[in-house]
């Protein structure tokens, strides 16, 4: 069973698309064909956006349409495309002024205006140190990281480190654990100054070995036997060490990235 | 004026703090100070979480309180926590199983199921050749990126870059223009044959040199003129290339990605 769905915005759709999927995925049986529409501005915009809407669902059933649109006349045309459009924002304005008693602005655009070049300046700060961290690459300045994740090579530490950066701002470091450490079962020095920062990352040996299969398909590097002791030792070292952990094999990395921080007390 | 705002959810929060923070723009005046709960998955957590919201607006006024949770009774509980509990999730999922003609699953992590490992590995593989393609880190293979952003050194390519593998899966590279490119108004010859990909970010060069001073304060890099004359060689370049470009001077990084993606076609 397929059905059409649309999520139109202002901005990129990123919002409407998050929660929009968020919803989508209660309803496992349905196969949607999905179509993002960003950047709908203006009236223009949107009576195009009903075009394309028009055009694609013609004879079929009525598509699903997700909006975050916050000029009220632009919303307008859009409802017009289909019985079936979710204003995911203007449904909850009305009740959010009665709740702080006071009127909307209503203006799209807001969320990037002054004040927020500090902002911006700290992401990229905290990118170009994760960059620079990456996969053990410095063991300098440790120090100044927020949060240094460990654990053996292709367990999800670099894209969880950037999504650390680029998300929640924080300089995260990582450090695979190599053939040394996992034999005599310590720390290297660098990382035992910063005991209070790390944090361990884990994986099922067979979901490690596929992985690494795809990277390198022929030597020990993916073999099960190795990946078993790997992840073995890993884990014998983090509980040692007493490091928290997060199995990451069926978890995608915005939730691995949302626990570490959780349990780390970093948001 | 404060008011104190939580975002409750079962999974990272990252949701309800994308829409929870869009409604609140509209509220500029208001000094919001947000709180994150994540993974109240349980009537357990959730009590907990009421207890945490009670204790931290105890005698003020009554809180703002953004969820996005699949389970009604987990909801239910979060509900009594305040009288102004935006349920962001619940109230589209009865109208969509209206216009889908189905019932809901009502489960709490879906979004992770059967079938991701291949947008797992999709994604990481987009993420490792974006860093392996970082700052004209190397010229080979460009045939096989997505896209490729070009630009003056600090106009944000990196991290728009990396926002594009992450969000996206695309792989992305970027070249700096260098001295050698912008003297002479040619493209280096590995970008040439991949001209097609090309795209170019521009920005103000006060602000360059603004975002430049940061990194490095003293030295000819971070001098207003010298930053004036990258940018306007560099806008002469990708204009008579025909190359299209973005000005990045007051734009999000998730905005430029999703300007470049549809500009580019890649959506």
């Amino acid at each position: 069973m397929k059905r059409h769905v649309f999520f139109i915005s202002d901005r990129t759709g990123i919002t409407a698309e998050n929660l929009g999927a968020s919803l989508l995925t209660q309803f496992p049986d349905i196969d949607f064909q999905r179509t993002n529409i960003p950047f709908v501005t203006n009236e223009e915009a949107a009576h195009t956006a009903v075009a394309t809407i028009r055009s694609q669902t013609q004879g079929k059933e009525a598509p699903i349409v997700f909006s975050t649109l916050t000029d009220m006349k632009v919303q307008a045309i859009i409802t017009d495309s289909s019985p079936y459009v979710f204003d995911l924002f203007g449904t909850f304005i009305d009740p959010l002024e009665n709740a702080l008693g006071m009127v909307s602005s209503h203006k799209a655009g807001k969320m990037h205006g002054i004040g927020d070049t500090e902002a911006y300046e700290k992401r990229v700060h905290a990118v170009n140190f994760t960059l620079g961290h990456d996969d053990g690459l410095s063991l300098r300045n440790l120090e100044e990281a927020d949060i240094v994740l460990i654990g053996v090579s292709r367990c999800g530490k670099t894209p969880t480190c950037l999504y650390l950066a680029m998300q929640y701002s924080l300089k995260a470091a990582n450090y695979p654990l190599v053939q040394d450490d996992l034999e005599n079962s310590t720390l290297p020095p660098a990382l035992s100054r910063c005991r209070s920062k790390l944090y361990g990352l884990t994986i099922n040996p067979e979901q490690l070995s596929r992985i690494r299969h795809e990277r390198r398909p022929t030597g020990e590097y993916s073999q099960l036997t190795r990946c078993q002791w790997e992840v073995s030792r890993a884990e014998k070292l983090l509980r040692e060490e007493d490091i928290p952990f997060i199995d990451t094999t069926t978890v995608s990395i915005e939730e691995i990235a949302a626990t570490a921080g959780r349990d780390m007390g970093l948001r």
